[in-house]
């Protein structure tokens, strides 16, 4: 317990302090961001904002990681240390994109081809990575199973369509928290959402472990290293909210790629380790919905040769061009997020309570 | 479980929805707000914008209690419905002063004497009637203890002492919430997160509830109606977040005293159900610091007579006069909200994990 609440703190402060440092040192070297042309006009005040602003708030969960193990004493954990690697790569791939496109002073970067590879690669390495490392239970992090409350018992999976399936999610949710990442303080504040929905989870699930002696062994969850991804969960919660008190409106820096394709695919691997996997379509409500907007959009246009179905896709720049404020979309879509991660929580709880 | 969910998800309708036609209606009546003539000069746009808001919030609340138990042929409980009517007697008190405000066209209302002593009515009432039945294994709603993270066994009051005490928390906390609604959606958003800690809370004293044959017995928790009490509080967190919809910026309608004098009572009294008196403050840390505010203001200014410790108080204003937007103040403030009542529950919840 002491490891959760410590990394949580520790994340939180240095995503509170750390961002006002990375904004200076940005600002000085006049790296700014370079508002994607096909935006709403409303948005093109934003250029030169500095951006990369997910390079404090992966750091400060590596750190607080680190922190918290050595603080006390805690050798960390498989489950942890995958979680972490996929971040960090994700987080990678995201810089290349960002310091691309501060380079060649525009706002495309990596080609979108080059990228979905970029994630393919990644994804297949954690999926097939994370159905090693057996437990003194035999537990793996992840499962060959799809999950939705928890493993599907009638859905295993061949181990090459389990670790394409983990692919697929941790793509999937990459780009969709990279969509969704356009309005101030957005995609931040949703993310700081699920995590905290994710600690909830993780606690529970070391609460009614199956490696404990526990009461109702037929309720309990079989999920490796349990804690840690709590601690890792609350970390992330902390990043996110640190890093909201300056990206929120008006925002003086944007997480840019380093931090939306680490947040999204972090999301999905910790779906995958809490058996969760399908569950995450809730807990990610917004995320979800802003990537169906996009394609609704795009298959919309093609089918009707050039006919519009939203006034601009993602869905939050429709809600824009319809005249609401932009922080009026913001605190709605959060509202939204909220409660259907509170569903999804309650959801995955009454399951529990049903059952005994 | 089923009434807790459903309680939810009434409530949030509900406020969605009934918040909507309440503005409608208020509108066409012509009832507008008077702002404050002591806010800071950019407020006096405010002017017009309808209030008692907390008509809605109440009414979503008392009708999915309601539906809740009806729906599921479960009778309601004495917890309950004292806590009910406290908020409906704190509800009715800020819904004179609302009243007197919009008859009389001006920003006064109620004397802060007889608000004061509405207040320590309504409180006296509730602590006495608090304190009387007794459950078939002889635990009333409230104790005669003085609590943190459970009753403090070495702080018994007399029944009269601990009359007052609850008075007084009822009193502090409609007041505080009262204080900190100065903001779009600033006290909106932090009672919800409130709530939604104090659901988490309940679900917990609901699992370890001493009057199961639990696994812990030493660790169970002696509270009456766990359960109701966790219907209530989703039922408030789900009210309270579907207002905010229309309550933040720019707001359309403002809870009035009718919504903050009933929060906060509401608060103090769950609080007292489920023996968390003390940590109420960290649980509603933004509530405690406004009102801390406005007395150092006053206090300092008396001292040294005539000079201001803020700029304005309660503290808000300061941040606005010091130059911060009010919706980065609103966003910043909810954030520290959202970190205390995280750090509140993790002390709740550490607490029975180190008692193992």
């Amino acid at each position: 317990m002491k490891t959760v609440v410590g990394a949580g703190i520790v994340a939180l402060l240095i995503a509170l302090i750390g961002t006002r440092f990375w904004i200076n040192l940005l600002v000085k070297r006049q790296y700014g961001q370079f508002v994607r042309s096909d935006g709403p006009q409303s948005h093109s005040v934003k250029r030169g904002t500095p951006t990369m602003g997910g390079v404090v708030i992966v750091g400060a969960v590596v750190v607080a990681y680190a922190v918290a193990h050595v603080a006390t004493s805690t050798p960390p954990t498989a489950s942890g240390l995958l979680l972490l690697g996929l971040m960090l790569g994700a987080s990678f791939l995201g810089f290349l994109d960002d310091w691309s496109k501060i380079s060649q002073q525009r706002s495309l970067g990596l080609s979108p081809r080059a990228k979905l590879i970029g994630q393919a690669v990644l994804g297949f390495a954690f999926g097939y990575l994370a159905l090693r490392f057996p437990d003194e239970r035999g537990i793996t992090p992840a499962s060959q199973y799809v999950s939705f409350l928890r493993d599907i018992q009638w859905v295993k999976l061949p181990i090459i369509l389990a670790i394409l399936w983990m692919t697929f999610l941790i793509t999937a949710y990459s780009n969709a928290v990279n969509l969704t990442d356009g309005l101030d303080g957005l995609a931040t504040g949703a993310s700081g959402i699920v995590f905290a929905a994710y600690s909830l989870i993780n606690i529970w699930q070391r609460n009614q472990w199956c490696g404990d002696d526990i009461e109702i062994q037929q309720l309990c969850y079989d999920v490796r290293n349990p804690l840690d991804l709590a601690g890792i969960a609350v970390a992330l919660a902390g990043a996110c909210f640190g890093f909201l008190w300056w990206n929120a409106r008006p925002a003086m820096i944007f997480m840019g790629d380093t931090g939306s394709l680490a947040l999204g695919a972090t999301m999905a691997g910790m779906a995958i380790f809490t058996r969760t996997e399908l569950l995450l379509t809730i807990m990610g409500l917004l995320f979800v919905v802003e990537t169906a907007s996009s394609a609704i959009q795009v298959g919309y246009f093609k089918l009707t040769h050039g006919k519009r179905f939203f006034k601009m896709a993602p869905i939050h720049h429709h809600f824009e061009l319809l005249g609401w404020d932009e922080i009026t979309v913001v605190i709605r879509f959060w509202i939204i997020s909220g409660i259907a991660a509170a569903g999804a929580f309650g959801l995955f709880y009454a399951e529990w309570v049903v059952g005994q």
